[in-house]
């Protein structure tokens, strides 16, 4: 059997929570109503009413009925999938009935829903075992309510050091004939709850970073298929932090994460989308810092990287403690060994159009060119950097650009954003390379 | 079945080995007596009476019986637990049936010591098969000794990539009918062996830091509900050293560390409990920076940060090789972004008890608010910050209270010295909050 | 069963391809030819024609022709271990049996090469059951060309989730009566495909570190006794961060490095034996910095340390932020702190022998003492690093001398190399210590 994704989208980059059911409302349901309103950039990948953890637990039977009513509603116009959390405990089997109970009413055909309804999501698993609990429930409300058996797909939060553990035995259990795991779609990390099952603790209560178990979920969902989505970024007025954060995350193959508010929605539909434009980085003390554009140079502005011109072919260069003095091929050197581009999507799709041009012509390989001019305290150099694209390049390049394609296809509508950050020729281009 | 600790400690902060006889002195039990007169924030929560890699080998059968005689003599007074670690080795029967020998030795009755022992320490384990040989050794141990099945608990020196391994499988080997492994108690990492099975190799010879190794020990004690303890640290005079790795360890969900002398016991005791008072940090260089207090104001006297008052509702601040100029709610902002708080023993409790009121009469979340004056270059300015807390919140922050009421009810020699460090009326609501 | 190696090489350093057949060259074999006119420091200790990505897919064919001719040549006079890389596809059945075909034309005896040939390197495996099948084509291809059963060693390239999660399991998997696992070699990371496979991003299109893929192949490897290897390093012109990664590998387990010129070759074989001469680090902003030896004195010209002599045994001692004052013996420990001592191969050799003469005498440990010089900002001061020796440090110590022998024995081409290296004296010793 090929490793082949058996959901529709391949790529989820937003993972958007609303509760319920809010108390002291006219209308409870107010804040599932605004999201479900949310177009563009705006509105999520994948949409989670939350009738778990960001609702009361009184007021969620009222967020059941609430669930039920805005989507039968506005399901079909919402650009998004819709993937409402019910609640689950591994220690806890009355949870555990109670989220059955959930999915029962709102999938049942009778309330209109469950035409929009994509899937569940469950908190709180633990080991294997426990997952296929949740997956027997599914199978019997499909059952129940005369739906294909494996339609309602099954999403997870990882908050436990046994949920971390099963996700390495997920590619094994399911092909069995007794489950019904091949529902599986998400796996989702959840830090704060998982922080507290370790039992860990940080000398200010914020969360510890966790790289294993976001490599682990990664990998997870890289081995069974899967979509791998980090957990909420708590502090939302720190914006560059939340983008740091997916940064991070996207060398480590995940490319969703949790988001709070549709400003956090906004972020993280753009995040992993190359940018517009193209960008020098300078390497100053371990840290890449990005150069400023000024009419087409490359322009430091800092005091840690200093440089003098000499005159006579001499420049003297400083960096940290380190002093140099270089003509202008070993400035040259130096300089190409601290910076570094992050092309735009034109580059990219550029360079694959190349690249296929070339091997349609029975070259393996090409060498791509990208020169700048860099101006430290004044002094300018000229560089250019070299990259050799093959197919392993090529291949690598594709995750953004099958990520653009994955977007375009199934949200159209971002695509007047989407032409508007890029412009439509570079839209047009990037939707048919690689095909 | 819930997740719930079998044990009667919940929490381990120190695991303190000691030679069992040592060569050329008057007596040879000289380093057992003193560590078992131990008592207060000196004495371990567990104390290792090390007759493996302490004790010469040659000095081991004298070590065997002068356990016994200083655990049947001192072991009921000892204020913390006592396990003695035996001899073992994935690779050598001969090794493990020398351990075995000293287990029914030390284990038995006639001796005297039994009662006090709490149970012992396999070092060198490998696979999960090989943890079962332990295992069913302290069977027939207990079953020729008269004592009760499973009464014995065990602990591991995880020092094997097999080892390492085994950890991810302890969750459903330990319910099975032919073992008795729900006697397992610690997991503790042997940095020293470990580096030498992994072949691993620094420039100076320092110990590599193994951060996948100690996530995955911490993981695997929270999926199979057992404590998780970090190896030694040699530098026994770097004091600093010792505390940064104990505060990356919690991070990761380690709370307890190896102690190699009383010293290290006291600050590894210590560690983890949260401080007398409060402090505020500065994020300076990609380091958090302790502020010191002076008259009640928080006081940055460093280089790398630089504020100037430029009047007028002006300011500027220099942040490495950022410079902005600002008004006063602008200098706010960025400064809340560069400040953190280190809530008090008290801040928490205080945190915990609003929550708690709050929830009582129906409110879901409150905000807890923290302010300070923060002096830099001389310039003053207000900052105050809110911290949102929730359920999840509340639960996290239960973490350190259940340590310190863990400690609190186990450690009774210790009352004293934790009422002189937060007052009589600190540890009276600690103890009984979140209860 | 006792932990052992079951191959002939217990360590190798470097892992060399080279297209097999290259188009539009008068000899296709020519980049074959050359390497396998490698000796001493340049040629690798593994060597890998690669059938694979190295060579285009049309060539593939001639590749296996030029791979028999060239090794049943120069196989015999070649000094490291030869093992072609065929083509493979966890996913690909037809990929599959062409990687079978070309294993059974390449060993076939009647081709003359297979007297030469070590073993296959197969790529793109993923769970356990994958290796399998490839394990049963090397059975097959044994059993057709009358070679004995599990005399091929076989090597993969871990670069899928399911490979990781597959080096979890061999331990378990290797002793099974129907397989043959047991000719498993080396594990090699392929970070390339491995980072598509993942579906990771970063900014540049530079790749991911991926430290804990690299620990768990290094933990796989010492579970399963075999040969952890690291992948390619792309930009070979920057031989820096080729070192910084082997450093960073070896802290890790991992001593073996793809190599993909004759000069990253030499880099990479001496890169993990200890220096010819020892060398004093002073941490410096988090990082540590090789102290200059002027005259007998390590000298530090940077301007992040500054000290001053007051007079009258008072130092000035400024730190980034830190400014102290102290008298000779607090500088001294301040600095005791912030340097380190990188051994030279003389003086491990030295301080092995120097225990073994001890632990003959009956003494478990013994102190090593170091001294030196040191000059910051013109004034000197004089400080000596104990360090205690026991048999954990001897231990841990043999590593590098332990892989120096296995090269010694195993690479005769390069013992003239290592003689200049070290001094003949040095090496005569390096080889018999520890034995």
């Amino acid at each position: 059997m090929s490793t082949e994704r058996h959901y529709e989208r391949e790529f989820v980059r937003t993972f958007f929570t609303s509760p319920t059911a809010v108390e002291g409302e006219d209308d409870s349901a107010k804040m599932l109503r605004s999201a479900a309103g949310l177009r563009g950039m705006q509105a999520p990948d994948t949409w989670i009413p939350d009738n778990e953890d960001a609702t009361a637990p009184s007021m969620r039977d009222e967020g059941v009925e609430n669930i039920v009513d805005v989507v039968a509603e506005h399901g079909a116009a919402f650009p998004g999938e819709i993937h409402p959390r019910v609640v689950w405990h591994r220690d806890d089997p009355s949870t555990r009935y109670a989220g059955f109970r959930m999915m029962l009413e709102i999938a049942d055909p009778e309330n209109g829903a469950v035409d929009h309804i994509d899937g569940f999501v469950i908190p709180e698993v633990g080991d294997i075992d426990d997952w296929k609990k949740a997956d027997e429930f599914f199978t019997i409300v499909e059952n129940e309510h005369g739906l294909e058996e494996g339609s309602l797909s099954m999403s997870v939060i990882v908050e436990s050091g046994e949920a971390e553990l099963a996700m390495g035995d997920l590619r094994k259990e399911m092909g069995r004939p007794s489950n019904n795991l091949e529902r599986l779609f998400m796996l989702v990390d959840g830090e704060v709850d998982y922080t507290k099952d370790m039992r860990a603790m940080t000398p200010t209560g914020s969360l510890p970073p966790w790289p294993e178990l976001r490599h682990n979920t990664s990998r997870g969902a890289s081995a069974a298929d899967l979509v791998a989505v980090d957990g909420p970024y708590d502090d939302i007025r720190d914006v560059e932090g939340y983008h740091e954060r997916m940064v991070d995350n996207r060398a480590k193959g995940m490319i969703g994460i949790w988001s709070l508010t549709p400003g956090q929605v906004v972020e993280a539909n753009r995040s992993p989308l190359p940018p517009k434009t193209g960008s020098w980085l300078l390497e100053v003390d371990g840290e890449d810092v990005e150069l400023e554009a000024v009419d087409g140079k490359q322009v430091y502005d800092g005091d840690e990287v200093e440089l003098d011109a000499l005159g006579d072919d001499r420049y003297e260069l400083e960096v940290g403690d380190d002093e140099m003095e270089l003509d202008a091929d070993g400035l040259r050197e130096e300089l190409l060994a601290l910076t570094s581009y992050v092309p735009s999507m034109d580059d990219i799709v550029d360079s694959m159009e190349e690249f296929e041009a070339a091997k349609e012509a029975g070259k393996g390989a090409i060498a791509m060119t990208q020169s700048a001019t860099l101006v430290i305290d004044g002094v300018e150099i000229d560089i250019s950097k070299d990259r050799m694209w093959d197919e392993a390049t090529y291949q690598a390049a594709q995750t953004p650009i099958a990520l653009f394609q994955d977007v375009y296809e199934h949200r159209p509508d971002q695509h007047e954003e989407l032409e508007e950050m890029y412009g439509a020729d570079v839209v047009e281009r990037a939707t048919s390379v690689g095909n």
